[in-house]
């Protein structure tokens, strides 16, 4: 660690919306609430804190509202949540988030089982929640996120055309997009499409490329963040202790630990503000709070290396505007 | 996958010597020819098998000369063994190996625990390898190689000065190593230290830097591999089902794992000639060989994606020469 400049890198914690969605059991509320104050405290400053689906269609993440409602008590928390339609967008703006992210998935096949919506259809929907951002007053008008999803692979259709891929960035962009992130939804990421398709979609969307979401199905998550960092991406999702899985496909796992990823970010020279000790702590909310359930990351398991100094966090116990 | 020139990377599995070396339990000797045979079924024509030290200190690996016999019965495989001394040497030169690597610690405080010498009284024992190496008459000369390890970190001493890297790597050269490789013999390696490192011993090694050997303590191995390709690096270590770890370190997780890094390294487009699908079946020796030693590994767990098709590789099942 060098104590000179420092590029800054945000990791945003997804545990609490695509750690929760994807395993069967039901965290408490109040072990969420719990988890959130232990993020913000280790420094921590944007979340993907919820998904506002239908409570029958999710129960995992029927308390949205509650659990929204606490992360706006921090004044410096960048708060989001996935909505997959209008409706959530609806109940998403009236919450209060900051940012509100889509999913536009590339793979047919996948978009009409994720949204029940075709790609084209979900761009209309899309338009549609543009919109209903539009008519809010400034200061209520969150970020909208196009999450294009399904982009290096999917499962249930197999390879996703390039062509596919650059002619759904243009739509998100057309109707609205305030940014992108490029997900791995189905953990098919591998290093050198990474580096290919970030270029791909920096040539259409620029700098609007603002961020990777990436599963650890095979191991090549951070593999893929240092080939993603390298094409100048600052903003990367994660999960406490890799969090996630699918009930529907054995072997699934869920995304980049973020432990694991603030620790090599860390050890690359990037600020991320993020106080790795107390993100390790904050396992214990985890554990209490899902008992059973299976917690990865390789820095809890192997911990910090003899010789290696943090500087303090710029985020970690003081408020911090970003 | 594309079906145009693939460049060759060559990946050694060295999960015989440093992954038996590392776990508490003995292989059968039957199961370790078992697992030579599955390795080079699967396409695999290069292995460290053993290590040429006295049999008390470490009786996993006390079947020295019965493994190499048999591996030497590949005509196209590369049989190489790991020696600490020269006595070591001696042996492996009567057993006939084709490659002989002799580990050059560059933290003091590792290489005494290791070898009960200093870097530079290792380099005088590397000097006499030479000098015995050179007797012998030309086509029984096998390669010899510098293993420089804790090149990024030491357990014991902590940070390992870059001079004295540089000064290590010059001594080595200077005493005759044919190549160089260069080991995170701890598992702390991080991505843009990979980077840093390689190209500062390329500057002195030119290409007889070689090739690299890569632990998983922390998650990074398959980044830090990305890394090393990027710097012209064609040669890797790995461990079949990450065999390894070390019984005086809990956390400590073995080398990076040879079906992870074959998958990675296909799905960038390299060819290492190695049948993943094969590679995947030959776990069951270690299985049946190592009753309960845990095995690890991504793709063992979430399998090939549906799309994935490997083009015949250019080894498996049929000889050919490097």
């Amino acid at each position: 660690m060098t104590h000179s400049y420092q590029p800054r890198v945000d990791v945003t914690e997804v545990g609490m919306r695509d750690g929760l969605q994807s395993i069967g059991r039901i965290m408490p509320t109040e072990a969420k609430l719990r988890w959130i104050d232990a993020a913000y405290a280790a420094g921590v400053r944007c979340m993907e804190v919820t998904s506002f689906v239908p409570p029958h269609l999710l129960p995992q993440l029927a308390d949205a509202n509650l659990v929204v409602d606490h992360a706006l008590h921090y004044p410096d928390l960048i708060v989001a949540a996935l909505v997959p339609n209008v409706k959530g967008a609806q109940r998403a703006l009236e919450a209060g988030v900051h940012r509100i992210v889509a999913p536009i998935s590339v793979s047919v096949a996948h978009s009409l089982a994720n949204v029940k919506r075709t790609p084209t259809q979900m761009i209309a929907t899309f338009a549609e929640i543009r919109e209903l951002i539009d008519a809010q007053s400034g200061a209520r008008r969150p970020q909208l996120v196009a999450g294009m999803s399904t982009v290096f692979g999917c499962t249930l259709q197999g390879e996703v055309p390039r062509a596919d891929i650059a002619a759904l960035v243009r739509d998100a962009l057309s109707v609205g997009a305030d940014s992108l992130a490029l997900a791995d939804t189905t953990g098919q990421a591998t290093p050198r499409q990474v580096g290919d398709i970030v270029a791909q979609v920096q040539d259409i969307a620029g700098d609007k490329l603002r961020s990777m979401h990436f599963h650890d199905t095979r191991g090549m998550g951070l593999a893929n963040t240092v080939v993603a960092l390298q094409c100048g991406i600052r903003e990367f999702d994660a999960s406490l202790a890799g969090l996630g899985g699918c009930p529907h496909a054995p072997g699934a796992t869920g995304n980049v630990c973020t432990e694991d990823l603030v620790f090599m970010l860390e050890s690359m020279g990037y600020d991320t503000g993020i106080d790795l000790a107390a993100l390790l702590e904050s396992r214990a909310v985890l554990a209490e709070g899902l008992p059973n359930e299976p917690l990865y990351g390789y820095l809890a398991r192997a911990g910090l290396p003899l010789q290696f100094t943090q500087s303090r966090p710029s985020n970690a116990g003081e408020a911090v505007c970003q």
